[in-house]
């Protein structure tokens, strides 16, 4: 049987603690491939090029938008972000559960291109406030940059009944335990598109 | 917050390998609690009253779902099979997941009736000729038996679209694997009746 692997789409406003769930899941699954964004936006302090996001210039990015290399591609907060196609073929021919860190845009348009292969959790804190104290605490934005995020958590949250799963990240190591469950049946789930071929081999006889 | 529960079905003709499969799972899964039918057929060879059913009479049967007994019951094959509602009850309230191995009818009455709790898998053969094979190998039911577990799979099979999930059983190791990613999802599904409460908290301010 062919190799096809699976795709888990992450989303959740910037603050809601992505980051270190997803270092907690990564020791407990295998055979994964995570999904590097491009971005036009200057690197936070201590992120890396190559390993937080691949960092290019406005010009660069639009030239990928008119050659068609983006699976998916947005403008927010006024900067570009986009997912690279070439890379996430290559991943899901080895069979490896290709996990992307998008929003809700990015989620909606990979849904709709790769439906089959997609399961998609979007996490959030348990409530505003708490997302706003944590992007304070955070201490890696303005001002201005906190509350247009904030503005913008308050327009996703509205999107998150689109997705299969969601955890309220009040708890790290339930949440880490949760998202490790929907990491494993993102596999199982990508299965789907055998149903037809089991049906005809049970009912053709 | 109020401890609940979840509910894991499981369905899938004799002989697909369910309780192997679920002996597998149950090392790797914690805090469960596995449904019990009450049936009015004969106990098989090694099967224990208690353990694999409970058995009872006819009578006895007719009785108690004269009296609201049973979440679901069913007459297959000639005998009568139900899930009595108390035991579940109790384990839900002590946020347990609570499995059952019961029939296509019975997962569609349990889903209707606890919708929010309910994670469900069918399990197959590859396809049906493997079937037969297995049940014949197995040598505990006349061939007049396997002639009607054939014919119920048979129609059985049209109705696993109704599922979340489903498992090919023709790797038992492949399939325990998925068997537990399923189990553990089950709980998080579990969790999306606190759906409204989260967009109350977020929107609401």
């Amino acid at each position: 049987m062919e190799k096809k692997g699976a795709i888990l789409i992450i989303s959740g406003p910037s603050g809601c603690g992505k980051s270190t769930l997803l270092k907690n899941v990564y020791k407990d699954i295998s055979d994964y491939y995570f999904s590097i964004s491009t971005t036009t936006r200057e690197p936070r302090l201590g992120e890396k090029d190559g390993v937080d996001y691949f960092y290019v210039s406005r010009e660069m990015f639009e030239e990928d938008i008119k050659n068609g290399y983006f699976l998916e591609w947005a403008e927010v907060h006024g900067n570009y972000y986009g997912t690279s196609l070439k890379p996430i073929k290559k991943a899901l021919s080895k069979g490896k559960l290709v996990i992307f860190d998008i929003d809700v845009q990015g989620h909606e348009i990979v849904r709709k291109k790769l439906n089959d292969l997609v399961t998609s959790v979007f996490i959030t804190t348990p409530t505003l406030d708490e997302l706003e104290q944590r992007l304070y605490e955070r201490n890696t934005d303005s001002k201005e940059v906190i509350s247009k995020r904030l503005d913008n958590a308050r327009q996703e949250i509205k999107s998150f009944q689109k997705y299969d799963y969601f955890i309220v990240n009040d708890d790290l190591k339930k949440a880490s335990k949760e998202l490790i469950a929907i990491a494993n049946i993102a596999r199982v789930k990508s299965k789907l598109h055998e149903k037809e071929v089991i049906i005809k081999n049970w009912l053709n006889f």
